[in-house]
């Protein structure tokens, strides 16, 4: 591991034809794909008939990709490297599909792909079919671990794939277009977070192909001198490949690629043995070549290569224009299919020549298929870490300070296994969650000063001030079979929310994939939440995101609102444990009164939702009224209230339900979770009121009570975006959930009885006291000049 | 204009004296916020009860924005600059606030902060207090255009407002922790979208403070070297201002200020004459001060000055410790507060005599009060653009087409006032909107080529594929009291999900805050939707962003749902007109068949929702059932099975109602646009089934429809997240949304008759035979082999 390996500098002709015969054949299989129905390895002359019917598919950014694929294989053979491929650029799917079909894996992942003509046929014929191969990769292409649907996630996810994986070599393709978003390009900086003492590399290409769907990319229209300044700058050196004569831009890439690795094996051989200080300079190319490189130059007149015209179908209508089936036909034969194939469709020997051995196929790395590699974490015994509670509500702590101690020790018991990461935004100290530091350091390759604290190269904690790159990072983490958790403000997680929407899609598949394996969850830990924002005020009161994941598919989404620091110990405990699904948690850093102990804790998050009969009032199993509450301050509110219903109105019978895995309440048909209708009746009744204070938006609990027996006498208070620099009660009242709040709707509910009036107006008063208070507050100033 | 203003270059030492002792009163004013509750000029010795009881604030990033605004000051005072201050850094609104106090601005606007005593007093006593002033910049703020709570949108914004104001110059603050995000690393790439021929100038200004909350930043840490790599690489000319020396520090801001100014003056000139060529090298200021500046070097021993201690409050626990109260108390006193204001609260003349004269003052402003700018746009008449239709149904058109259309003329009637923009990431050709491209072109700065095609410096349609970075500049831009539109594929909009929630959170304020005038709606036209990804597959189906939008506060939110071209050219010219919303437009850019004439469409969108009585089969105005749908692919489809009940069963009292404007489902009380129950009940009838199809995720019309009556009633079909590369028709049936589906559904609640048997079987059949085509498509293949 700690040896250079030197490849073989000097491209030989003959190894230099081969690489060009494989890119020819990758090319040829990509082009046919999105023209060819019949007639897939041209043996006779092209007819109209032999067009698809319909055309769907990208040329563009193919040349490239297989060009980056060839080379990456060459190398392969020539320094055994362990090499992962991250394909950025979207719609590639032909490209690698071409490649994967070459090397075989395509056919041993799924056997209508086989080698020779029938695979060849379907290879080509079920691209953009319904129900065949579509033009993005897909959790089913083997060797992938990135959807090509949203851009921008390559480099993080390539980050994230390396972490801990000293042996991986990351090559991440990204594309011009790719390069212009936000996501992208703060990913360059991950460089300051990768120790290569203990991790692997990541190998950036950044594919400048010249133009998006349209218009030219910015990368495409600076100078070289522009480029090296700026990826200098964020730390990288910069090589740059590029030309549109093939022969010249293979030798080109050869000694690029054999610079890079060199240049990761000297780093990383410095690395481990002690000798590198600061963020090494990685290597990183800039692959320069015409988009569409290799179609037409010009179809009907009108220049194509090289323009942004080679974007999608560089012919645009062969079937309906017998030039342009002239110009296809042309164009295919360029790639001189007779010499790549025989006529069962196998490739010539040299053709294949330059493809790695066979466990070393960039379609067989077992790094993409994380779910097989992954090991259960150690977890410690919760119970060593659980609050002590003499009775309800009589301690008070900070639940994120307690799961922190927890997640220190989870540090520690998996040191072994270097498979455990938290992301987050530089929270963590902010997020009360400091413990962990003791078992670990912020991950941090620059330069440090005295005054730092808890900073080192091989730390485990990945603070970064981009919700985007954390997300990325934590989402190539669990792909390639590791786990995670990130910690983040409440407000500003939606940062992720379309991040969140191609994750679950991509577990979604995945899970309907046979041969993927499930991955660790994708956990999220939400503090610092909407109703303790006592000086942010109303921009960092955004509780959205359980919305986002609620609509998520219901195999996949699961959210939980643990009361306090038992039941939070107790719900890490079983995410860290769960597999294949989007766990999200909320739970505020404050310190909050405590309710259960860690046995019933655990009883209470095993069942999702219970009554809790000591903090209702309940009267024969009979309630008048069912309070309930799913999250914490809801919950301190609902038990403040059914208190004073207790202590006011004795014999109101009062049933307290409190809802940590909020889709229980959802229907068993609309949600796994779902409690059993009977169930549900059983804790709600069939009938009576029940005044909801709820954590997030009232009108999801709605949409989550819609199946439900009588869902219209749930009554549900939560936040109504009313907010601003107050007082954590205030933001209580402005929202209508205080405890008189909750009092006065569960007795506009109830029959009137002896001391309902009295109890009213006891409520209200307290509400005018707090006005007043309020008022005292605003006006607590010398005097207003006019 | 196009005269070069020289400002005196030679900083005398009287003037650097003002400078200083202006600095030295913000800085004073902003520390003093943060701890005092009495005694606020220290007329006497500090006590531990004139400190506030609970201390929420921020230092650290303070001092810099102070000294900027003073050398911002100095440069009106010199050039008469037009500055508007864009202000990235979170948690800077005291500094902000001591500045707009000084200057005078802040009373202007708010009688409680007149300069003198009283005023000192409410703005040190109302800061982080509740119902006061917030630790964050607001809509209350004189002069600003951004709210401080999630980080990443400053520069965006910043080019936003300079964007048609040639005369404008945007000083555009970046705080260290902000330039790490995603959003901000991608908007430095602006500088090649705007036009310093008809457009202003903005001057970034990157804070390093050298720390977020408690952690180095990056841009802290990289070398002078880098960072002038990394910007110079962005296209912009780098100056260093560091140190910690104020006088050296503010003759070097000085001097630098002046470099900036002057070459953005030479840039405009001569972009203004015609002689600029590509992307102009503006000049970035890098200012490199210690985090914390001039707070204490330590506190009880441990160092606070330049590390991340001095983030919050470097002096913790006052009140508390006697050891701090003396060290605050001599903190305060190194500003000599004595010194800077007289008895009255009032500042000595030479602290404030390097404001600017009255109208020049930052917080005067008039483009951070944009709505007072704003000049309504001239619109062309719709039916103008109509398509004509003989008959419902007979005549296909791509809707987005027909409106570009109309918007091309749009461009054309405005030109004169240049204050409209498109803003894109690269699809206005894919969405079927290039008639545009007759009235303007793709802004561009950057090189060109003969191939490429509708790239003009002055261009008007904004491509960048960076959703962030369209996103950005239009709220930049519409803050600044222009108009403009979003269009988006609907799959990837999601990742301005935050953005919305900011923006909302903005307009929320903004209607609550006398002075601010309204501004024109930010509106989204969402293409390339849910239903139409035939190629692009499962990851580019994605409706969420119906329920982001719905999830804002009512009197924002606005959701248009329009059935065909006529529809959509209706709405387009009502959400033109509108002010101060969210609007957001969903239309595919498919042919379609088309439905209302231009007359019945605008009745129907001034309605919202109607009846279609040509689509039922309505009969005695007494329906069995009700089709209702919402989205022109669930149109088309709800009326093609109405056709087939129509057809197959009679006597079935049909009623087909179409939801153009989403939200009139909501209980008025819900929404503004809601349907008075009576007008609802008369649509939807009292009781009777409704088979709703509907564009997104079938449960947020349960959500709306909750407080209606009956709500139990409404059978809604959606997107339910099942995809993939298929038909449009095998969509709609894997979602359970087809035609033949919805009659079955239709079937099932309403009373058996006389052939529902036969045309139940009719439907199944129908359905089998799909299954049967998909699954052949599936099977086109040569052969599996074993």
């Amino acid at each position: 591991m700690n040896q250079v390996i030197t490849p073989s500098t000097v491209p030989t002709s003959e190894r230099l034809a081969q690489l060009h015969r494989y890119w020819q054949a990758t090319n040829y299989l990509g082009a046919a794909q999105l023209y060819l129905r019949y007639n897939v390895l041209l043996d006779r002359p092209l007819l109209a008939s032999d067009i698809k019917p319909r055309l769907l598919g990208h040329w563009g950014t193919q040349p490239g990709l297989n060009l980056v694929y060839a080379h990456l294989n060459r190398l392969i053979q020539d320094t055994d490297a362990n090499v992962l491929m991250v394909v950025g650029p979207g719609h590639g799917a032909p490209a690698i599909l071409a490649n994967l079909f070459l090397e075989g894996t395509l056919g041993e992942f799924d056997a209508h792909y086989k080698p020779g003509l029938v695979g060849l046929s379907n290879l080509i014929r079920q691209f953009s079919w319904p129900y065949g191969l579509p033009s993005h990769l897909v959790p089913g292409t083997p060797g992938q671990i990135q959807e090509g649907g949203e851009l921008g996630y390559s480099l993080s996810h390539a980050f994230g794939a390396a972490l801990d994986n000293p042996d991986l070599l990351v090559a991440c393709i990204v594309g011009d277009g790719e390069a212009e978003t936000g996501p992208l390009a703060a990913a360059w900086h991950s460089n300051k977070y990768l120790n290569p003492a203990t991790s692997g590399a990541v190998l950036p290409i950044l594919h400048v192909n010249g133009y998006k769907l349209s218009a030219p990319t910015i990368y495409g229209r600076m100078s070289n001198d522009e480029l090296t300044n700026l990826f200098t700058g964020f730390g990288y050196q910069v090589r740059f490949v590029g030309g549109s004569d093939p022969m010249q831009v293979h030798k080109a890439m050869w000694q690029a690629m054999n610079w890079a690795h060199e240049e990761i094996q000297t780093i990383q051989q410095q690395a481990r043995m002690g000798m590198l200080n600061g963020v090494p300079a990685w290597p990183m190319l800039i692959l320069q070549t015409p988009k569409g490189w290799t179609c037409p130059l010009t179809v009907d007149g009108q220049p194509i290569e090289n323009t942004f015209h080679a974007h999608q179908l560089p012919v645009a209508d062969p079937a309906g224009k017998p030039s342009q089936l002239k110009t296809l036909e042309t164009w295919l034969r360029s790639y001189r299919p007779q010499d790549l194939f025989d006529e069962k469709g196998l490739p010539f020997v040299d053709v294949v020549s330059i493809c790695p051995p066979d466990d070393k196929r960039i379609g067989m790395n077992p790094h993409a298929n994380g779910g097989a590699l992954l090991r259960p974490l150690e977890l410690p015994n919760i119970a060593d870490y659980a609050v002590t509670i003499p009775s309800p509500g009589t301690v008070s702590v900070e639940g994120t300070h307690t799961l922190a101690i927890y997640l220190r020790d989870v540090f520690r018991l998996n040191d072994h296994a270097q498979n455990f990461r938290v992301v987050c935004p530089d929270e963590t100290t902010s997020n009360r969650m400091s413990p962990m530091f003791e078992a670990t350091q912020r991950a941090w390759m620059g330069p440090m000063i005295e005054t730092d604290e808890f900073l080192a190269p091989d730390g485990r904690i990945m603070e970064i001030l981009s919700e985007h790159t954390c997300e990325g990072w934590l989402e190539g983490y669990l792909l390639t079979g590791r786990h995670g958790l990130f910690g983040c403000y409440e407000a500003f997680i939606p940062l992720v929310d379309s991040m969140l929407n191609q994750y679950a899609k991509w577990l979604k598949v995945s899970k309907e994939t046979p041969w993927r394996k499930p991955l660790a969850s994708l956990n999220y830990l939400l503090t610092s939440h909407v109703w303790r924002q006592d000086h942010n005020g109303y921009t960092h009161q955004v509780p959205s995101f359980i919305n986002s994941v609620v609509a998520k598919k219901s195999s996949v989404a699961r959210v939980y609102l643990p009361p306090d620091a038992n039941c939070l110990l107790s719900v890490m405990d079983h995410c860290l444990r769960s597999r294949d699904y989007v766990n999200l948690l909320v739970a505020s850093k404050a310190s909050q009164a405590q309710w259960l102990t860690i046995d019933e804790a655990q009883a209470h998050c095993r069942r999702g939702m219970s009554a809790w009969s000591w903090a209702g009032n309940e009267i024969n199993h009979q309630p008048d009224v069912v309070l309930a509450c799913a999250g914490d301050v809801p919950t301190n509110e609902i038990i403040a209230a059914a208190a004073i219903l207790r202590e006011h109105l004795p014999d109101l019978s009062v049933r307290v339900v409190n809802v940590m895995d909020l889709l229980t309440i959802m229907s068993p048909e609309d949600h796994p979770h779902g409690f059993p209708e009977a169930a549900f009746v059983q804790l709600f009744t069939p009938g009576k009121p029940v005044i909801f204070a709820f954590h997030g938006y009232p009108m999801l609990i709605h949409e989550l009570l819609h199946h439900r027996t009588n869902p219209l006498r749930f009554h549900v208070r939560g936040y109504m975006e009313e907010g601003r620099t107050t007082t954590p009660f205030d933001m209580l009242v402005l929202n209508n959930m205080s405890r008189y709040q909750l009092v006065l709707s569960a007795l506009d509910r109830v029959e009137k009885r002896a001391g309902s009036g009295d109890l009213r107006m006891w409520c209200q008063n307290k509400l005018t006291e707090h006005a007043a208070y309020i008022r005292r507050c605003g006006q607590d100033m010398p005097e207003v000049m006019s």
